[in-house]
């Protein structure tokens, strides 16, 4: 069997990725693409199987006659445009960012609300005490016990992003496009889910508030709903406008859930506490807004140089920026490849695909 | 009743002490003092019922001929010389700090093991993408889940540090001085634990281990025992030694738990992977070793500056430093506030003090 691969990720386990492809279709051959060059690409595809990418344009077309299945090694589809891919294509995507997520966006918050950089270089740089402890001009902080956290999107990011500021005290809240939890895809019921304050959907079309009354009764407000054109600008200025002066943004789903300009003027005029920022309205090599990761990463030589908004984000004091690597951890990469293995295994067996997705 | 307060964090909530202590006993005033200096105290310790502070000696016994509470207000009580108080006087502490230490250690850790300081930095002041996805020259960073933490000492703070750990995934394991994770003291029974996957005693006298297997075995050490004659440089260079060399060490008990040369010498050699210090073996105006905050702090105008120790910490890039704020937040401080006034009322009732200490 023969697997192109196309992504920036996975090399960091390449090998585990080809002991593991082996092993379940012995003889298997990896070849290896961090970045998605047409032209390369163009070569290796012709009698390739397997196409493990997270993005598929119609250029490929003519290029997929052997083509099984695509596996896209993430969770996000947006890149793939299924309806070009030749009929029987098999498609299949994969996970197990959440937690890596999820940690991320804890320290992020504590980052921010508990002032850890500005007592860090402090004390490192000047010996400083920077605390109230030390200087009565410094703010008493806040602690998580009893802190409101509302999230916009609650799959399996949302959830995983909850666990630990639940063990901290936090007191949730929830708004979903549908107003339901439950996730068919992943054949989640409508859960309960005792421990979420309430509920409901973003548009407040059920009644009970929606986006409007999550933002202005949240301290911290993590966004990880798809990107979709109903979804685009949906944090603008008006919504940001309803939070709590001291409130704490986090952005991991696609940068353009908020607008830009929006989210850059309330943060430098200190109407808004801060924010934490995984995802970005621009990406190196001219990346698409949409900030497909997987996709827009151009794996150039080190390193990748690229600002990631029209605004200067370097600029707030109040913004925690990562490059969109919160969900990308040792532990994330050896559970797509386990997931990928196992794929190779059941396109051989002919049995259903592992998070098999429809067309 | 006539209350002096001498602690340097209370005066952050100084209008809601005041307030819920004549709710408690009213007509009661306070006198404040955020640092120690003996020669205020002394003028305004003579008629007061309540001395609410965590350090006391001898030269106070003269001037306590009206005291009747010793109010710690925080939970230790290092710094006070309970010998030394006239016969009768009661003697009380309080905490509440434990989630809020418990935030800032995960934040610290993952700061480190996800090397967010450098990630922001770099997207912030140079655009750079700065992660192994972007640039294959950056390691393939952890995450939490299945890495496995090593509490020394396991009370009310190793206990609420687990808690987030534990919702991430990671798999944990505790060494205390007596081996048992019961607190007579805090009529804590020895507890099944079930989360955690081994306790012993620190010695390793009970054959499961002890230190030794603990530092052996962790990604990361959560240091929270007392400090004491038998904790002093516990872990010390040989201790150290034992450690996986990309192992992060976290100190949020006491400065001198650690051997300072020792440990900063392994992270300096790359021996050890970082170290999150929160306490120090040196406070401002040279405070004690023992690190008690609330006698060491001098409560000077601002900014306080002062050696954390005789090693150039600011020097290390993996060291997450902050001054002894873990444990300083509006949530503990509140919390403390209303312990004390529970036990002004208690007091003037004559009914059993919360957390009273034994003499």
């Amino acid at each position: 069997m023969r697997i192109v691969v196309i992504d920036p990720n996975l090399p960091a386990v390449a090998a585990e990725l080809e002991e593991a492809a082996r092993a379940a279709v012995p003889g298997t051959e990896v070849s290896w693409h961090p970045r998605f060059d047409k032209e390369a690409v163009a070569r290796d595809l012709p009698g390739a199987e397997v196409l493990v990418a997270s993005r598929y344009t119609a250029s490929l077309t003519p290029l997929s006659g052997s083509l099984r299945l695509l596996q896209c090694p993430a969770a996000g589809l947006d890149a793939i445009d299924t309806a070009a891919l030749p009929a029987g294509v098999l498609v299949a995507n994969t996970g197990h960012h959440e937690r890596s997520v999820a940690e991320h966006v804890l320290a992020g918050v504590v980052v921010l609300r508990r002032r850890l950089r500005e007592q860090d270089a402090a004390l490192r740089e000047r010996s400083e005490w920077a605390s109230s402890t030390f200087d009565s001009s410094l703010p008493l902080v806040g602690g998580l016990d009893g802190a409101r956290i509302g999230f916009v999107g609650f799959g399996a990011i949302g959830r995983a992003c909850w666990a630990p500021f639940a063990a901290l005290g936090a007191v949730g809240a929830a708004v979903t496009g549908s107003g339901s939890l439950a996730r068919p895809d992943l054949n989640w019921p409508d859960l309960n889910w005792p421990d979420l304050e309430w509920h409901g959907r973003t548009d407040g079309a059920d009644g009970r508030g929606g986006l409007d009354r999550l933002v202005a009764e949240s301290d911290v407000l993590v966004l990880s709903a798809p990107l979709t054109p109903a979804t685009t600008d949906l944090v603008d200025a008006r919504v940001l406008g309803l939070a709590p002066a001291d409130a704490v943004l986090v952005n991991v789903g696609r940068g353009p859930l908020v607008n830009e300009d929006a989210l850059f003027e309330a943060l430098a005029a200190g109407r808004l506490g801060g924010a934490v920022l995984d995802v970005w309205w621009t990406y190196p090599g001219g990346g698409a807004p949409g900030g497909s990761a997987g996709a827009a990463r151009p794996g150039r030589a080190d390193p990748v140089v690229g600002a990631p908004g029209r605004r200067d984000w370097g600029s707030l004091a109040n913004v925690v920026a990562s490059p969109h690597s919160s969900g990308i951890t040792r532990q994330t990469l050896l559970a797509r490849v386990a997931d990928i293995a196992e794929n190779l295994s059941r396109l051989e067996a002919g049995t259903p695909l592992l998070n098999a997705v429809g067309r």
